[in-house]
């Protein structure tokens, strides 16, 4: 009879592997799934995740945890073990008090308000997206209920699922420390005259592919390991270390996707270095979406905007569009890239006003979990702020309220990871390039190798064994910091 | 509480989702998975499949089973949820008999064996195979025993996992009034000089792609819910009815592809055809083995080598390929595809020689089992077996005894549904004929849907309601018989 601890790791194996195969069903689905086969998927998810989750929450696991409490306390807290127990005790202990008919009623909410937001959002007609919002809140605000135990305010359990132990606080702290010095840089950047017409044009997606695939090459896709497959709205994914899956969308007419690719790149390196020994355990998976986004934002902003990377790569991208970047310098082309110019959609705004977009959702989701907002306001409140942050005119619902997937889909508490990764992915780069000195020179001679040997090993190897902000404290020396964000926005744009 | 058989249904369907998402990640494997992803995936595949098995050999089940005795009395034995209880009975009958550990062991044994397999094959050299081979049917001898109640013969609890409640015995029957005649015509066509050669060639795959999709096209591959791509070894697949996948392998010198496509084309509309109210019931799957392969032949064959079907499609092909097949006619072409060559390899062998080496491998199997063979004598029989039904010498195991996949896998009884499936396919053509008398003209104006629906009604809809002799004389009229396969050999090759 195995012990306690080798049982758990074996529950942890099933679950974490079922996980895995969640993941690749739905890569599947936005990449090679016949349109016709969705209702088969929903039933086949439905049936993996309900497993998983009987699994997970089988009373065998308290068991297994209650009799390790004592062996817990003498292991090294640092440990792998003692970071499994750790995780999988606040975990199960979240994931108990909920129960299987409103967990059930919260995915059945969110798969009927998908299809209605998809019209909602073609037509600017918030109105009829509204009780679909209605009820995917009030169903939150009963999870909230569930688990609200230790949370300083309702928002903190939401948030919680996306950037675990990390409070609604924290994060308002930070958001409210960067919202002035941004709101007054967008203000003084949008006055500058920029060209940046030429990254709109006539760009063959063939060639696309071409370039996708050499700077990944560049950046370390190591072959055999990885594939990148066109899709609608781009995402990383795989089911395994060694079977990374980058998605990308090749619009004819601009450049995004070569961006769109670096972004996605530093999510699936994340992956691809995951630590090897925890693979099949939840501390090997990654720590945080806030920790996923500072790699993706890593490789897209901090290596993939900067002028060593373009001296290396810009005469290889001038050379497969010669039309279109011919006449096109260096200078001008990295100017353009760092336009600023405020506008309605959250997934097209530059570096600098994508802040913006982020806290204005964070705080009305704020507001709509409190209560301190009707949700039949949202709309005009949007409006004010987009107005207030962007000065930006929204002209309808489509535009505004209603863009992004993530509230039809249940996620609320969502948003504010992007821009945590965002900021942290600056305290990233800075704590690399002490440790690594002529990292900008490696990075101008398309040396990556360092680079993503330091990410291994101050961030990846970490898998999920610690929160958050420990992780972040353990690679950079700080936990998560609004000036080095603000120093480098000011340094690259202004 | 919903009643045992709702509970029966609701466990069922549980266990076919499970059993269509190991089908996908088979399918992702082998099209599109990188090669670094094989270690994940075997861990994946096998948790889903223990889960599928603990699932459906709970205890539960089988009170669910004992609860529903009584009403299975009453119920319409043709009825949907006598045959559920039926078929569900049988299964868990057999799958409770067998210990996890063996399960395990055989499952260990066969992913061990098959890179041994592998290099053996490469190295035509099957003493470094042996020792997988022994172990392999030690433990299937061992899996024998422990389900063997109600058999005849040993051999019929292996041929009862691919062609259920179907004995040994009359597989022999069958194959033993096939073989004579079979054996006499071969002698008599081999004789015949026919031009092939144009058959072999610079095919440009491109140009193959694009005629996979056209015939599944005209066969009726209904848009949205079909894929096909190109794999090592075609198969077809697929986790839904809506959700059909189809592989092949465009040779770069040679028209396989477009043949194999057919033949793959008809196993997915078996697939896609399946009774839409038992989906995610084990009783809307496929009946067996032979019957799929019946499907595959019928289109492959009995329409895709057809006149009719030539008259029409030739001059698309011909336009296709103008280099190779300009100075074609269809006479040559027809003659050329009913060539009739004695080889060593059976997935290439033409129509009629086919099933010789069906049956020398259920011959030998049937020895193994029985023990009336050492297995270090297996190339030795094979190649005298290959020389009496085939007159053709075997140069090495390569090209013999190790060509096949199957035993390096596990799979001992599953030859001969190759052949009885070919059998039937000519039955049910037949039946098709008598109720659409103007099949073949049909056929030759390219309208398939009157032969589409009349097996989907006739077969398809059937899923796996009854046996695979009760579904075919149900479609046909009439069990399995030689005599229809040898008269179509006739008319179509002497």
């Amino acid at each position: 009879m195995a012990d306690a601890l080798e049982q758990l790791k074996e529950r942890m194996a099933e679950v974490t592997d079922l996980g895995k195969v969640a993941r690749l069903l739905s890569w599947d689905q936005q990449t090679m799934m016949p349109p016709a086969g969705t209702a088969h998927r929903a039933d086949q998810l439905a049936t993996l995740l309900r497993l998983m989750h009987e699994r997970f929450t089988d009373p065998a696991v308290g068991s297994f945890l209650e009799e390790l409490r004592p062996r817990e306390e003498s292991l090294e807290p640092d440990s792998d073990d003692a970071a499994l127990i750790r995780l999988v005790r606040r975990e199960y202990e979240k994931a108990v008090n909920v129960p299987a008919s409103l967990r059930a009623e919260m995915a059945r909410a969110a798969a009927e308000a998908r299809p209605v937001w998809v019209k909602a959002k073609a037509e600017s007609d918030f109105a009829s997206f509204l009780p679909s919002l209605e009820r995917i809140v009030e169903l939150k605000l009963q999870y909230v209920d569930c688990v609200a135990d230790g949370a300083d305010e309702r928002y903190d359990v939401l948030l919680d699922d996306y950037e675990p132990q990390t409070k609604t606080a924290e994060v308002r702290t930070l958001f409210e420390e960067l919202k002035p010095p941004l709101v007054a840089l967008i203000a003084e950047l949008r006055e500058r005259d920029v060209d940046a017409s030429f990254l709109r044009g006539d760009f063959p997606p063939d060639r696309q592919r071409d370039l996708a695939h050499e700077v990944t090459e560049l950046f370390g896709h190591r072959p055999g390991s990885w594939r990148i497959d066109p899709t609608e709205h781009p995402f990383a994914s795989g089911p395994g270390r060694d079977d990374v899956r980058i998605t990308t969308n090749y619009h004819p007419d601009s450049l995004e996707s070569l961006f769109s690719t670096m972004h996605e790149y530093g999510h699936g390196l994340y992956s691809h270095q995951q630590p090897k020994h925890l693979e099949r355990l939840p501390t090997g998976g990654p720590c945080s979406l806030g920790i996923h986004e500072s790699q993706s934002r890593l490789w897209e902003n901090l290596v993939g905007r900067s002028r060593p990377f373009w001296q290396l790569f810009y005469p290889r991208l001038q050379a497969t569009y010669p039309e279109q970047l011919g006449e096109v310098d260096l200078e001008r082309f990295l100017a353009g890239i760092h336009a600023v110019t405020p506008s309605l959609i959250r997934i097209q705004a530059d570096e600098v006003t994508y802040g913006m977009h982020v806290m204005l959702r964070f705080e009305l989701e704020q507001d709509m979990v409190e209560g301190r907002i009707e949700l039949r306001d949202l709309p005009q409140r949007w409006n004010e702020k987009m107005w207030d942050y962007l000065g930006v005119e929204v002209p309808d619902d489509g535009h505004g309220v209603l863009q992004d997937v993530h509230w039809s889909g249940g996620s609320i508490g969502y948003f504010s990871t992007y821009l945590v990764g965002t900021v942290a992915s600056v305290q990233i780069w800075q704590a690399a390039t002490r440790d690594l000195p002529d990292l900008e020179e490696k990075v101008g001679r398309g040396e990556f190798e360092p680079l993503r040997d330091w990410l291994g090993e101050h961030i990846h190897s970490l898998g999920r064994k610690f929160s958050p902000q420990e992780t972040l404290r353990r690679a950079t020396g700080s936990t998560i910091a609004a000036q080095p964000y603000l120093d480098y926005l000011r340094a690259s744009y202004a």
